[in-house]
């Protein structure tokens, strides 16, 4: 299985983040074929600020120990853990070895503004041909930085796919589709027909499901001893002793 | 706030056991004042398996993130993942200063069977005098490995609680708070009002907290594009980039 054939424009792959080995086996155990990583929960599970670089180890091990789960692995890379485009070549090229199919490369920086447009390029071009599918994502919708969406899609455009998170009127997103020759990736909310309908090729969770999977913490604890429902069953997906 | 006067025979504490620094941040935010961990998350987390000694070195880390949360924290360490009791006195001795308020130690092993009694008894004494409230554990009612279960509670009575993991019956519960001196530790499980009239002085989730968790991820992607609920704002209290 081709990580670029499952970006279908009209039919979105829905791409759920794991933080954990224990989520993205259990993602795994429900049937998903490809996993993505999420910056927010690895930097959370690790107690380190968000998108600010300092988790490119923990991401490594992360995205190491799901390629032994038997599906396509994309790891959120941030902006590459490095402002050196030979860096992050290097780091895509060690993801690639170690059997990841994909990463995502973001624009945005830790103190909320973007990368310059000719330096986010290089960098995206320096990931390529490693064998590792680059999406390119521009934080200009999610950060709420300008107006120069369309310039930084069209800059980005030798990457494999382009992801534009913030977006979140369909109609908005149907015209960036129109705009590129690149597979869309947008965040998980509107409905997926209406996604599918404007030629989305895949929607991802982000970090959706590690505030979900902390909220289903919560909720045990915060409703007066509710009944003991069926819990997850992770010891089957973990492995045994030796 | 002294860990110890938190277990009241009659008034149990509810103690919520975290896999990772965001589970214990969100405890902590949500008003506990004493987290413990969970090994099965530890080793979930890491894709390692449970109550194999395997990860040590992730339950240090864990357990040094939390004393930053201003919370009492208490580690489940397993079996003292060691064998030598000098081994395990050293890493009580660590984690106490380290801030650590307690350890739980079970005599469980991998193999499901349990350690010799005068071994367990020697571990568990080897790990007081470090300023860190040790609860000895038995599992023989978890492993179901035979009837020594009033034998090792009394072996261990030099401990400062004892954990009692597989007793449902709330009869069989008071027995075992009759049969000490210590503070009980049980599961969560039974109603809290039945485990207080029983004489209990301390309830943990175990792993049902990160089991809920990922029951909570799963059900955003198993419903079909339920609501967007009020998730769990885990932003709030990660680390902000410097």
């Amino acid at each position: 299985m081709n990580f670029r054939d499952l970006h279908v424009p009209g039919d979105p792959l829905l791409l759920p983040n794991a933080w954990d080995y224990g989520s993205a086996a259990m993602l795994a155990a429900a049937g998903h074929k490809a996993i993505g990583t999420t910056s927010l929960g690895v930097a959370a599970v690790h107690g380190r600020p968000d998108a600010a670089g300092a988790t490119k180890n923990e991401t490594i091990a992360l995205a190491e120990a799901m390629t032994g789960l038997g599906v396509l692995v994309t790891v959120d890379i941030e902006g590459g853990f490095s402002d050196d485009p030979a860096e992050v070549a290097a780091l895509v090229a060690q993801l690639g070895r170690a059997g990841v199919a994909g990463v995502n490369l973001e624009d945005g920086r830790p103190d909320g503004t973007l990368r310059e447009i000719a330096h986010h390029q290089e960098i995206i071009e320096a990931a390529l041909g490693h064998g590792v599918f680059v999406n390119a994502r521009t934080d200009v919708h999610w950060l709420k930085t300008g107006d120069d969406a369309g310039e930084r899609i069209r800059a980005y455009e030798k990457a494999d796919g382009i992801f534009v998170p913030g977006l979140t009127d369909v109609a908005a997103i149907a015209e960036v589709v129109k705009s590129t020759p690149l597979p869309v990736n947008v965040l998980y909310g509107p409905p997926m027909a209406e996604l599918a309908a404007a030629g989305v090729a895949r929607v991802s969770t982000g970090s959706l499901l590690y505030r979900a999977s902390l909220r289903g913490m919560l909720a045990v604890l915060q409703d007066e001893q509710p009944p003991m429902p069926a819990y997850a069953d992770i010891t089957a997906v973990l492995p045994q002793p030796r």
